[in-house]
């Protein structure tokens, strides 16, 4: 294979035709595939459903400890499934707090929160001029949208394949006052797929912070979302090195089901340190009476436990192998030697991340779209939407079928290689 | 009858110790009955047991749309339940979106937004000097600790047995730009059971707010929440008035399905004009992917419509009645004459509003815990927890059974009476 960087004008213009005719084939298809988000498939669902048996008119609606969970209560959630959850993210039971349905949403309302209360009695942060969050990138768009919305400055932090830049993050984070988070996915990471070194792990629990309401982001949302049964992840346990640095209140952890059992219909929930747990549930008890209770019960009685929501997510994976690897084979095959662009091949999580040459993200998006391909908007892995190279692209494969993921990928190289040659020719 | 403030200092004395031996005997049964909290009973929770079979294994999980509840979207919440949950508040499909699991959530989120970013575009709250809300009083405590936890100033605004005082109300709005909101119970209000008038609905519709961003927080917490199948209250169609009257966007309608189908487990919704719905769905859409989708279908489908929701209610009501009753029976059987409290004979909602002689609240209500019966606690009614005349007590009848109900209502007589003779001696 010859590198197209390395190739010539006219051997960039005959295979501009030849991309342009296989183009042209695909968009006579019509076809319309959805890659933009991290939607588990229809088939995934379906593990879940004796879930919904688990709780019937005949069922005993107490929680272990004699609550009625048809009755308001339990504002922290019900003992047994806090115990599952806590177990899904090794932290203690009481570390956790069950929520809702979204895990977003809590981190959502952890930001609001300290925008018009402070953290843990701090100034809020509306009353101060700058905030800002370090986001390392590629990273998770909905992240950047709720800083975004409240005006936080973000500021880029690489993120590498152990991880963020930690030197750049302990100067920012050592040094700036008005840096009061960073946002972390640290296992499988959206979109790259890499996990967190456990030095790179250390090395968060023990930043010094200049701001005392500095809190690290850490949304744990693929903790036990493995692709593989023999290799998979494991990340240190940010909550007790942050003990043992000194730091206990230094990380909120955020974890949800949503892609476990039900997406939207899950259980959500933060870990973190029992002060913070004590400062939260001093605003959760004005914003509302309890979470659903009887949901919590569902997920409890049906997981049991860590072992049952470990052998539920090996169905997943054996599920989403071959999706992703229809995805990696034809990047291999068909990219391997052109150097137009990398990826990682993840272990675990739910996407793809494809670097393609700068310039040429926006472009490769839009023509996939335009053969039917739905993509994440280029940009949507940075803050503000802009890669500042317009590199990276994220591959959602969990939703369209096998045999779609095939179709879908044959399309997103056969863009990524006419882009690179629309891109080589305009430099020329 | 002898009123007691028509008694002398000897007789309130030999009666005091006719009321202390009777408090001696309470004191010596060791009861504990909760009073405190308008939390369905029992009985309440079982004709909605059904409702858990409605959603299992073997059923379609698409709505009448053909959209997947068990996946991502929807995020305005699913047709079915969008038209169940309109018919219920009597407005238009449109108009409503529905949420998760509380409506306090809401209206939490509804006060948190216009805090951070303001209403519709209007500077953030936390960026001016002061904002106030108006709270008719008595009123629902929650309400009330939701804008003293933002620092919001509270104004109380005497209600009467037609709606707040509007001349009152119709001052503040339309001249101080600080007021930003107003927390209303329209229908059997928390605490008194009062509905407001037509006038009053008018009045409110043709406000001229001195305040762009000044809303009406109309918590229809109770709206099909009758006692008696013949004399129901209705009250008029808020936003249709507001439309008329040329403030399409004043009004925020807030209601759900915890006191219908399962507290905590139900759900909730905000009705408004479709501009107010455009700005807040861009908020939401940052929060949350989406809601609970499979529990608005489960309500969906086992109510059906809002015949299935009066339907049910019905069995409500005549769960309810005797606990009201054996309240008010009580009340009447004892207290009439005596000139030491006043109450009113609600036709819906949760709660029965007794007014002590002014001072005597927080004796009454001490003295009921001393003998095991949990009240809410006085002063809960008002903003700030603070009574002025020490008067208003809530009674939550729904949560023990008849039975314990009749013993309470014995033991609140009895302490309204003792305390009320301490009162009087202690003024001679």
């Amino acid at each position: 294979m010859k590198a197209y960087k390395d190739m010539d004008k006219e051997e960039l213009l005959t295979l501009k035709e030849a991309l342009m005719e296989q183009y042209k084939a695909e968009e006579a298809k019509g076809l319309t595939l959805n890659m933009a988000r991290g939607k588990p498939g229809f088939s995934q669902l379906e593990p879940s459903m004796p879930m919904l048996d688990v709780i019937n008119s005949e069922s005993d609606m107490r929680t272990v400890l004699g609550n009625d969970t048809r009755n308001y209560g339990d504002l922290d959630g019900i003992g047994e499934c806090r115990k599952l959850i806590a177990d899904m993210m090794s932290v203690k039971k009481d570390n956790v707090v069950v929520c809702g349905n979204s895990s977003l949403n809590i981190m959502y309302d952890t930001v609001s929160r300290s925008m018009t209360h402070g953290v843990n009695g701090s100034t809020p942060w509306c009353k101060l001029d700058k905030i800002k969050f370090l986001c390392p990138v590629p990273g998770y768009d909905r992240h950047f949208k709720i800083t975004e919305h409240f005006g936080i400055e973000m500021i880029n932090i690489p993120l590498y394949e152990d991880g963020p830049d930690m030197d750049l993050v302990e100067k920012y984070v050592n040094s700036d006052a008005s840096v009061k988070g960073i946002w972390c996915v640290p296992k499988y990471s959206n979109p790259t797929g890499i996990s967190y070194s456990d030095e790179v792990v250390r090395r968060f629990a023990n930043l010094k912070p200049a701001a005392e309401d500095f809190r690290i982001y850490w949304d744990n949302a693929y903790c036990i979302h493995h692709l593989y049964d023999d290799v998979q992840d494991e990340i240190l346990n940010i909550l007790e090195e942050c003990e043992k640095a000194g730091n206990p209140n230094m990380v909120y952890i955020f974890a949800s089901t949503s892609k476990i059992s039900f997406p939207g219909s899950g259980v959500s929930a933060i870990a973190t340190s029992l002060e913070n747990i004590k400062y939260i549930m001093g605003q959760m008890t004005i914003q509302t009476i309890g979470h659903d209770k009887i949901n919590q019960l569902r997920h409890a009685r049906f997981f049991k436990d860590i072992d049952g929501l470990n052998a539920h997510m090996k169905i997943h994976a054996k599920l989403l192998r071959p999706k992703f690897e229809s995805v990696l084979k034809t990047l291999e095959d068909e990219l391997t030697g052109l150097e137009i662009g990398s990826w990682i091949k993840p272990r675990g999580g739910y996407f793809i991340s494809f670097n393609a040459m700068p310039g040429c993200a926006k472009n490769i998006v839009a023509k996939c779209k335009a053969l039917g391909v739905i993509l994440t908007g280029a940009g949507a892995t940075f803050p503000y939407g802009k890669d500042p190279d317009d590199s990276n692209i994220r591959i959602a494969p969990t939703f369209p079928t096998p045999e779609e993921m095939a179709q879908a990928s044959k399309i997103f190289v056969l863009c990524v290689k006419l882009a690179s040659v629309e891109k080589l020719l305009e430099d020329m």
